[in-house]
């Protein structure tokens, strides 16, 4: 253990050292190029990562912020000749064997760092909010609720939504106006809408002789829209109109994430099944009696993982799981085992709860599963949500937009 | 070798049997119902996968094709206590252990066969039309031209061109009439188009201070369009309006999936890095001087499988290739070398051509690798070509419509 005094006097130490350190630049094995400062910054990048990357105008082009060099081929052969740190400039300078200059400034190549620490601080930071997987007995802590006013008018507001969405994995809305163009209004305030088979919004009401199971008065069971498209609506917008008088129609909720992640943590083998046996999802119909028919298929596990090994999506609705097992024999039983617990686990973690007139409900399509009970229309009362759709692509470019409004690089 | 008479024989003894043989059912193992017919055909399917399927009114809803049984759990204690095989209606009855009976048709068995060559078979002509990959000498046999009034007017042609769009990759269509919503009209016919930050249709040509690359009269490198997005582009609809009399302004093409099987044969070091390190692709900009930002990130490695192993993606473009590299330091090089001969196959197997007015250029973005010479406008001849986007989860949907009009099941 320190002693108080020793940390003080370390603190000013290293304080100090900020001001007067400097740092030298060396060539390692030919193949890297490291700053290394005296308060003990260590930075090492690639020669070839430096190369391909020169800022000059010659290699690259500022005003579309697109790399003009080493287009057919890749810069192998790059090796520095001399390098140098200007102290003054706060730049590294790298003279090449065929002679050319690169100069990258300090900040650049600390934002480009190739330790651990860094790149994790940038996916999470920068490229995705870190999810905040969550138990059917947390979900009172981690339920957001926004003024939807404050959403269309404030981009603070906007931003934290859209970080809830992406971090909680849904949100609510509170006091929307009595118009139907609500949903719309909201993802246009994102960016733009998700057109799908069914245009761009939708409306969820009972419907004689519907063709989808959504539009009847009967309780939906917990599943993920779209597990039949490669390109699944990303977020759910799901505004109230006119919520059901019965004491049905209450919407049913679990984290598909956390479920997935119980499910490795415990049932490791089961989680190997569903995370890698995949399953025929299909949607086969008209739209309306006289719409468009729809052929749709997509094959894919119940449980999708990303180049990183994060949850990126969950695929389950009993409904659109095709008869069409498209498995060897011998993986079946095992698959509706494993399949079997992960609808446990789903039932175990859902949350209720019903929505009012004027409530916007979004949620996560990749990662919560969602039902609804069943309700019953009466002449004077029946139940009216207007939803709509939004891609992740559109979602994270947006919040990034608000939490880095001038990136420089 | 068996005779010729030997071989007539035994045809026609196969063909006396299948009119005469019966079928009978039997349980296996508590876990199976095989079918099984005295001229060899074995069918064979797990307890549990019929009982999930049943087809009665009770477990299945027909007018929404949406099962409607095991809801919360799966029958994992389905058993068969009888079954039987009704030869004259044609169809397996299956009288399970808590009572219930489902009844299954033989024709809808036969579709859902486990072999491995019925679920290929399922594959290949339902669900994707297998790639036929080509190299650059191929060009000229997998060519497929339409004319674009057949597209337009003929399902049948509009099934051939998406065929090829799916199968080879690409199409031209030719005397597409001198009209900017030649785009969407191709769009609309397959379903609709897909939105994007840049709108819907958008025009190639080139402007001054162009915050896009491909605005420019430059050459455009080789390169996959959006690589920045999940939910990237499939295909990529490029009519031209008007060409450029400069002898630039030709387009060029790589069937990257070619480029990825060659690299996986030869260089299986090298296909292995390029298919499973991450690359960070971004966008990063205004749409036009007063339009909205953007910041648009996704990781993703060059070479991209689906879950059964196939290609489904390739992602490149150097210019849209980010700076900033999230992996490990002793990674780069090695990357950086398996990047370098992908660059070279993808240069050596590149075809060219020019296209006139009136054609449209169309290709599957997820595959093809495209480019562009450069050329030089003048005050009377200003290169013009518009665009649109459309995503296979609606092309696969309208070619199913297509092939399959009144799917039974």
């Amino acid at each position: 253990m320190l002693s108080c005094r020793h940390m003080i006097g370390q603190l000013l130490n290293r304080q100090y050292q900020r001001h007067a350190s400097s740092i030298t630049a060396k060539i390692l094995e030919h193949r890297y190029v490291e700053l290394t400062q005296t308060d003990g910054l260590q930075l090492k990048y690639p020669s070839i990562w430096l190369r391909d990357n020169c800022q000059c105008p010659e290699c690259f082009h500022g005003a579309t912020r697109a790399r003009q060099s080493y287009w057919e081929r890749s810069p192998l052969d790059a090796e520095a000749n001399r390098v140098n740190y200007d102290e003054k400039r706060q730049q590294l300078v790298v003279n090449w064997q065929d002679d050319h200059n690169s100069v990258y400034d300090l900040e650049w190549l600390k934002q480009r760092d190739f330790s651990v620490e860094a790149r994790q601080r940038y996916l999470d930071e920068v490229y995705k909010p870190p999810a905040q997987l969550w138990s059917k007995s947390q979900f009172g802590d981690v339920t957001r609720e926004f003024a939807y006013k404050d959403v269309i008018e404030k981009d603070a507001v906007l931003g934290a939504w859209l970080e809830a969405l992406a971090v909680q994995g849904f949100a609510l809305l509170r006091g929307a106006p009595d118009d139907v163009q609500v949903a719309r209004h909201l993802a246009e305030r994102i960016g733009y809408i998700k057109l799908t088979t069914y245009g761009d919004v939708f409306e969820v009401k009972s419907k004689p002789n519907a063709g989808n199971y959504a539009y009847l008065m009967k309780p939906l069971p917990m599943h993920t829209d779209m597990p039949y498209y490669e390109y699944k609506a990303g977020i759910n917008i799901l505004h109230t109109l006119v919520q059901s008088d019965s004491p049905g129609g209450a919407n049913t909720m679990t984290d598909g994430f956390f479920v997935a992640d119980k499910l490795r943590r415990e049932h490791p083998e089961y989680y190997e099944l569903l995370s890698s046996v995949p399953v025929n999802w299909f949607d086969i119909g008209h739209d309306g009696d006289a719409g468009k028919p729809f052929h749709n298929l997509w094959r894919a596990p119940v449980i999708c993982l990303d180049v990183d090994g994060q949850f990126a999506r969950i695929n389950h609705n009993t409904m659109k799981r095709d008869s069409r097992f498209t498995v060897p024999l011998d993986k079946v039983g095992a698959w509706y085992e494993a399949y079997d617990k992960f609808l446990q686990l789903v039932y175990d973690e859902a949350v209720q709860f019903k929505t009012r007139q004027g409530d916007v409900f979004v949620f996560n399509n990749l990662r919560m599963l969602h039902g609804r009970t069943a309700y019953e229309d009466s002449p004077k009362n029946q139940r009216h949500l207007v939803g709509a759709y939004v891609d992740w692509d559109i979602i994270y470019s947006k919040l990034r937009t608000l939490k880095f409004p001038n990136p420089k690089d």
